[in-house]
C-alpha cells in the first residue's frame, strides 16, 4: 500500500463458531505470510470485543504445527462474539487500527460480519484513513447471500447427514417414530442435507420439514401416520426454525414468556423443547408407542474429528482468497461461484461488494423444496451433496432374501 | 458335535445397538465358515422375535463386500428386539432350533441377553437336546459383569469424548454455562468418558455427574457457580439417570403421571427435559446470562463413520471368540480380561459362565469417581483411555501471549 509498504493487519472470527472457521483463518495467516506489505498479523480474541481492548495474538510466530492443528479443530480459536458494532463501535475499532497502523482488516463470520467490516469500510474512507477490509463467510446455515455456498455448511452437513444414516438404521433395529431437530433458524439447508445419506428407497428421513414451508400441526401429523402406517416407522427431521400455517414459529407458541431473553427473543438452541413437543403431539394424537426425539444442538457446529475435506479445503481458499484480494481492492466479501457440477464440481472464487452479502439472509430456494413441503428435491440433493465428501455406505440384512 | 457333524447355528443382536454390534457379528461369520461342524448360519431378524417367526437370513451367502460394510456400520444391521424372553418364550425357540437342527446359538447383546441364552440352555440340557448357547457381550453404558469393558463402550465414549473436545472449544468462543446430557440409566462410564479428550488445565467437562452418587440441587448449583466464577464458564456433564440424594432420579422427579409408560417407567432416553430442567434450575438460581443444554440422545449409539478401531476390533474377536469356544464348551459368555495397561494395553478373551454375567449389572466402582461425586479419577482415565483409540489434539489460541 503506498506510503505504508509495512502495514499491519487485523483478523477476528465472529459469530457461532462452525467446523472449518479456522481453516479459514488458517489460509488468511499463511496468505499474509506471503505478502510483504503486511508486516505483523494480530488475531483479536473474541473478534471486536478484542480489537476495542486491543487484545491480541501475533498469528505470524505460530508454529506450523501449530497452524495445522487449528485447521483440522473447529469452533474459532480466536474466540468469537455476537456483538453487532454500530457506528460508535466501529469509530472505537477505527482509533484502535489507526494506533495501530492497521491498514488490513480480515473478518471471518456471517452477513453481521460482513455489515461490520462494510461500516468499518466507509467509514474510514470518511475520515480519510486508507484502509482494506475483507469479509471471508461462514455459516452452517448456508444462508448468506451472492455466495454458491457457506464453508462451514458442508461440514455441519456431512455431520447431519451421517447422523441420520445411523439414526434411521437404529430405527430400523428398534422400529417407531423418532424426531430429530436441525439448526436452522431461518434457512432449512441444514436440515435438508440429511437426506443426503438415503441408500434405499424407504431409508429416513421420510419426512424433511424446514422453516421456509409453514406447517399446521394437523397436516404434520397426517404425515407421521401416513409414513408410519406404511412403513411402521417414521423418521423425521425438523429445522428448529419451523413456523405453523399463521407464520409463528413452533417454539414461539410453546415457549412461555418468562423464557425469553432480555430482548424478547425465543432461544432456539441449547433445548430440546421444540423436539420434545412434537413427539409429545404424536404420542397423544396418533397413539404411537415408541416416540422418541433429539436435538443435535452444539454437536452440529463444533464435533472434533469429522470435518468435510472439501469444506475445509474451501475455507481456507476463502482465508486466502480474502488476502490476495485485498491486495488489489479496497474492500469486499469472498464468494464462491460454482463452475462444475456432480463429479466435475469445482468453485471458482470471487470478490462481492460488502454491501451485497451485508444483513442479509437467504432461504432455500423453491426448487429445493417439494410440492408437498415435507421434503427435498433432487435439485437440491445434486447443490448439496458435493459438499460433505463421501458418506459411508451403510448395511442393513433386514432388506436380505430369507431362507 | 458327536452325532450332528452338520448342524445349523443361530446368531441374533439383542437390545439398543451400538456402533460395534456388528463387527461382532461379522465375527460369527467369518469364524463359523472355518468350521465345518457348522453347515448354515442363519442372521435372526429383530432377535429372539425372528428366531420364533423363523424370520431368518442365510449369512454364509453374503458376499466379502457386505461383510465388511456391516463392519464398519453401527446399529444392529439384522435389527433387534426389546422382548425379554421367559421360560415359555424360551420354549418356543428352542421348538424352532430342533425343527431347524440348530445346535449353536449366539447371542450379541447385555445383560439380558445372556439370560436368554443361559434359559435357553438349561431348558435343552432338561429336555436333552444337545446344543451349545454363547453370549457375546455389548453395551454403550459398559455395565455388564466379568468383562473388563464391553464392546461398544469405547465408540460411545469416543462419540462423547469428541462431542465434550468440541463443545468445551465452542463453549470458549462463545462463554456460559452448557449442559450435555449422556446415557447412562444406572452406570456413569460413558458420562465419565466425556473427559478422555481434556488436554488443558482449564479444559471443559469441568464437572461430571453420575448415577452412583446421588446429587443434591444445591450441591449441583453451588459447584457450577464456582466453576463459573473462577472461569466466567463452565461446561457441565450429566449421565441421564443421575438422582437426588432420596434416591430418586432427577428425571422421575420432573416427569409428569402422565408420561410414563404402561409399566410406569421413564423415559430417559430420547428427550431433553433433565437437560432442560437443569438449565432452567442454573438460569434461575445462579442468574447466568448464556446457559445451553443439549441431550446426545442416540447419536452416541449409532453415529456413522465414527468408530474405535480397537472397540471395533475387539467386538469382532469377541463374535469370532465365541465361535471357537462353541467348539470346545458348552456355553458361556465371552469376557475381555485386561492383561497390559497404556501403551502396553491389551486384551485375552475367555469365557465365563452365562449365570456369571445374565440380570446383573456393574457400576462406576468408588476409585473411578472423585471424593466430591463432581468428577473422575486419574484410575478411570487409565481404564478409558485405551478404549477410543487416539483422539485428535485440540487447539484454542486465547491461551496464547499476547502482542
Amino acid at each position: 500500500m503506498a506510503g505504508t509498504p509495512k502495514a499491519n493487519a487485523v483478523v477476528g472470527q465472529s459469530g457461532g463458531p462452525t467446523g472449518v472457521i479456522n481453516a479459514s483463518l488458517v489460509g488468511v495467516i499463511e496468505e499474509v505470510c506471503k505478502h510483504n506489505e503486511i508486516e505483523n498479523l494480530y488475531g483479536a480474541i473474541n473478534a471486536v470485543q478484542g480489537i476495542i481492548r486491543e487484545d491480541f495474538v501475533d498469528l505470524k510466530k505460530l508454529s506450523i504445527e501449530v497452524i495445522e492443528g487449528v485447521a483440522s479443530c473447529p469452533s474459532s480459536a480466536l474466540g468469537s462474539s455476537r456483538d453487532k458494532p454500530d457506528k460508535k463501535y466501529c469509530g472505537r475499532i477505527l482509533e484502535v487500527f489507526k494506533k495501530r497502523n492497521v491498514r488490513y482488516f480480515f473478518y471471518i463470520g456471517g452477513n453481521d460480519s460482513a455489515n461490520t467490516a462494510h461500516i468499518i469500510n466507509l467509514m474510514a474512507a470518511e475520515v480519510g484513513y486508507e484502509m482494506r477490509a475483507f469479509h471471508i463467510p461462514k455459516t452452517i446455515d448456508n444462508d448468506l447471500l451472492v455466495t454458491d455456498h457457506c464453508p462451514g455448511f458442508g461440514t455441519a452437513a456431512k455431520f447431519v447427514a451421517s447422523a441420520l444414516m445411523g439414526d434411521d438404521l437404529d430405527n430400523r433395529a428398534l422400529p417407531g417414530i423418532k424426531i430429530d431437530c436441525v439448526m436452522g433458524r431461518n434457512a432449512g439447508f441444514l436440515a435438508a442435507a440429511a437426506v443426503l445419506g438415503k441408500q434405499r428407497d424407504d431409508d429416513g428421513p421420510h419426512l424433511v420439514y424446514v422453516p421456509e414451508r409453514p406447517i399446521s400441526m394437523d397436516k404434520f401429523l397426517g404425515d407421521v401416520d401416513g409414513i408410519y402406517k406404511k412403513l411402521g416407522r417414521c423418521v423425521i427431521v425438523v429445522s428448529e426454525g419451523i413456523c405453523d400455517v399463521d407464520g409463528k414459529t413452533w417454539t414461539e407458541k410453546i415457549t412461555k414468556e418468562n423464557e425469553k431473553d432480555a430482548h424478547g427473543n425465543i432461544q432456539l438452541s441449547g433445548t430440546g423443547a421444540l423436539a420434545d413437543f412434537l413427539s409429545g403431539q404424536i404420542r397423544g394424537k396418533l397413539g404411537a408407542k415408541r416416540v422418541r426425539a433429539d436435538t443435535f444442538g452444539y454437536l452440529q457446529r463444533s464435533f472434533v474429528g469429522f470435518q468435510s475435506s472439501i469444506d475445509v479445503d474451501e475455507a481456507r481458499r476463502c482465508g486466502r482468497e480474502a488476502v490476495k484480494f485485498s491486495m488489489k481492492e479496497q474492500s469486499g466479501s469472498v464468494a464462491m461461484e460454482r463452475i462444475g457440477e456432480g463429479e466435475d464440481y469445482a468453485v471458482k472464487l470471487i470478490c462481492t461488494e460488502l454491501r451485497n452479502v451485508a444483513e442479509k439472509t437467504k432461504s432455500m430456494p423453491d426448487e429445493f423444496i417439494n410440492a408437498d413441503g415435507n421434503g427435498v428435491t433432487e435439485a437440491f440433493i445434486n447443490y448439496a451433496m458435493p459438499l460433505t465428501g463421501e458418506l459411508q455406505r451403510t448395511y442393513f440384512l433386514g432388506n436380505y432374501p430369507r431362507v
